[in-house]
């Protein structure tokens, strides 16, 4: 089979994708377009946006429901209804959160400070300690007690959570979900992944 | 096994579980609380946010993964991965219509007025005419040429909509995606909800 990721040059919503590709081995295509491109590449995408995941020639879109898709074909699914149920909360709950913070990031001016100090003060704390309990009752993973595309998703866009915060580590005074970021970071693949990836600023 | 839906005295996000619920005939206990008392309730829910579904008194919160597992429970989900993949992508485009909706509807009278403008003329025609797309190639339903959970999950949010729309019928100029509409809210038991469901404004 052959894969593409179409995205701009930043890793971003397609950094999940790649990640999953990349811990299981699977080659793929990493289409990056520059802004300036776009618009000849808007209208060839299923809802004139990206990331893209194709495969074989056919498009697919949305992020998370690709995510899920890669994660039942590379083993990092739940076991039955119950263990998905377990990791979707996590990864929504995960989303949500960013989507809040990019949401008051992308803010006018001067609107922009209130909301991030509140994004800062409250959000952040409400849905990070909420995901590091969870990562303290699994035994260092998100869900089910062992690695599923939980973890990865949420590794693979913390990077990006750190940037919007100004570059602080957000994460570190949550140790057990710490841990969970350390562990996938670690994986051979991923690792690899990490230090040969293009570098952009997010 | 016991199930109950706690939000607030409105369908909103609640909405898509109790219509899943009814399809299947499941037996719940619809509890409603009212914006006065939220604040007494608030910590007793996972995220100090609802909608929440308890099964046999454990809390379940994200309402996206609570009607995909109540749908592999109900078998309203794909068969594999690939019909999983459409499914879940039709869901999280309508989820994004929804937020890009929501958000401009809850914005400061100054800045609603452009945002609104743009959402009816522009994101909502994107967005409705990618569905009765799918609805069109998948026979009268949103994927899978079959009742799914993506058609219970659109139908079940469609007044919101519409509501947001000041009203107006938004989904009457695509005829697929309201044909898929009619069918869902055809089904006894769910068109038995809707007749009987208390009557809230969204």
């Amino acid at each position: 089979m052959s894969y593409k990721v179409y995205y701009f040059n930043f890793r971003g919503l397609a950094e999940p994708i790649r990640f999953m590709l990349k811990y299981n081995g699977t080659e793929f295509e990493d289409v990056r377009i520059e802004r300036e491109n776009w618009p000849e590449w808007k209208d060839k995408m299923p809802m004139k946006q990206m990331p893209v995941l194709e495969i074989d020639g056919k498009k697919y879109f949305q992020s998370v429901s690709i995510c899920r898709y890669l994660a039942t074909k590379f083993g990092l699914s739940g076991k039955d209804a119950d263990e998905n149920l377990e990791i979707d909360s996590v990864v929504d709950t995960f989303v949500d959160m960013r989507l809040k913070v990019t949401q008051a990031f992308m803010l006018p001016e001067d609107q922009k400070e209130a909301a991030m100090k509140k994004v800062l003060e409250e959000t952040i704390p409400l849905y990070l300690s909420k995901l590091n309990s969870l990562a303290e009752e699994n035994d260092g993973y998100l869900a089910c007690k062992r690695l599923t595309w939980a973890d990865i998703y949420v590794t693979s866009l913390s990077a990006l959570i750190n940037f919007i915060g100004k570059g602080q580590d957000l994460f570190a005074t949550y140790p057990a979900l710490k841990k969970v970021i350390d562990t996938v970071e670690s994986i051979e693949n991923i690792k690899k992944w990490i230090a040969e990836r293009p570098v952009t600023e997010y």
